[in-house]
């Protein structure tokens, strides 16, 4: 009798499983990735799971933007030196941590958690929607701040970006979104037409 | 305060840590799972690190083979269908799981659980030749049984397929190992001159 399908043991069949249950990781990965774990000391792979329980069991998100944070507000939030008056709206924690990278951005960051769409079942009621609009209101004088709304550029995207504009435009706030384009570097012969023709009719000054 | 080289949440730095020290598995990506586990609901993140934990905690090994088991005799030293004067030499637990795919193989098996490498400090008696041995010695008139070495082809794999020779020639078992040659479905062109000179020296009777 051999395996086929199968593996020699149930605890590893579990394993296996369980670990290719993870996005963009197959069986094959998976299984080499568990009997990788299976040569370790027993402290390190209680180490590697115990890591992941503590995230998953003990992460916080900060009170006012809803980034993780190991405190009741984040580190971004409690920086003075930044522009509070910016506020970047951005679906995901990601976002947040790609934005930064680019050292370009220094004013704060609303976290959505999600976006809205119809098709996965999350809805306006599932992101942090009122949480921002509450945010939006308690701003003094809101017309000399900004909301940026940095979503992204497909229908989803579309569609929160408006429903989150009719939410806070009575507001008086500036709404203003990502700038959309050819990308830095790209060749003209390889971009799409929505894009080209977005470029060309958002055309901008040129600047020697 | 950017984030830099950091991330915004110490738990979510150890789980990145811990989730890169697998192989293959660099931070982008690993901050890629940890976001994905962090928005699974807690039951599954649970299960997930449990089933590792189960795996590396409470494995077990053939104690004929050394192969993971549920029982104290895995499912191939266990089947009576199977020939037991037939041992097959492997590294390791999932070489046995690809010969078994080939389905070609109706032995048993012996797994070392390593390979001598002087450079990695596995000597010998890290590895489970000792109880190789004394299977083959206890094996009924070992000269109609036969030992495959079924190990790779570097420098580590000759080393131990010699170190093992030495330690069962006395029995009067047979010994041999796998066939070396171009692969099938090889292009002459591109084989390595030490593969080519190989399947020359050790050519085939062609059987058409």
């Amino acid at each position: 009798m051999a395996y086929k399908e199968n593996y020699p043991s149930a605890l590893l069949t579990e394993a296996v499983e369980a670990i290719s249950s993870l996005p963009g990781v197959g069986r094959r990965s998976a299984l080499r990735l568990a009997l990788h774990l299976l040569k370790q000391p027993s402290e390190h792979v209680h180490h590697f799971t115990g890591a992941i329980n503590d995230l998953c069991d003990n992460v916080r998100y900060c009170r006012i933007c809803r980034m993780i944070s190991d405190d009741e507000v984040c580190s971004l939030c409690a920086d003075h030196t930044r522009d509070h008056r910016q506020i970047c709206v951005v679906e995901s924690v990601r976002d947040v941590m790609s934005i930064e990278a680019t050292g370009q951005y220094h004013g704060v960051y609303h976290v959505l958690g999600g976006i809205i769409s119809p098709i996965a079942g999350v809805g306006p009621s599932d992101l942090n929607i009122q949480e921002l609009k509450e945010r939006v209101q308690a701003l003094p004088s809101p017309e000399t701040a900004e909301v940026i709304l940095a979503l992204s550029g497909d229908v989803e995207g579309e569609t929160t970006a408006f429903y989150i504009y009719r939410q806070i435009e009575g507001s008086g706030i500036r709404v203003s979104s990502l700038a959309r384009g050819l990308g830095f570097g790209d060749d003209l012969e390889y971009a799409d037409a929505l894009t080209l023709g977005r470029s060309i009719a958002n055309r901008q000054l040129f600047k020697p």
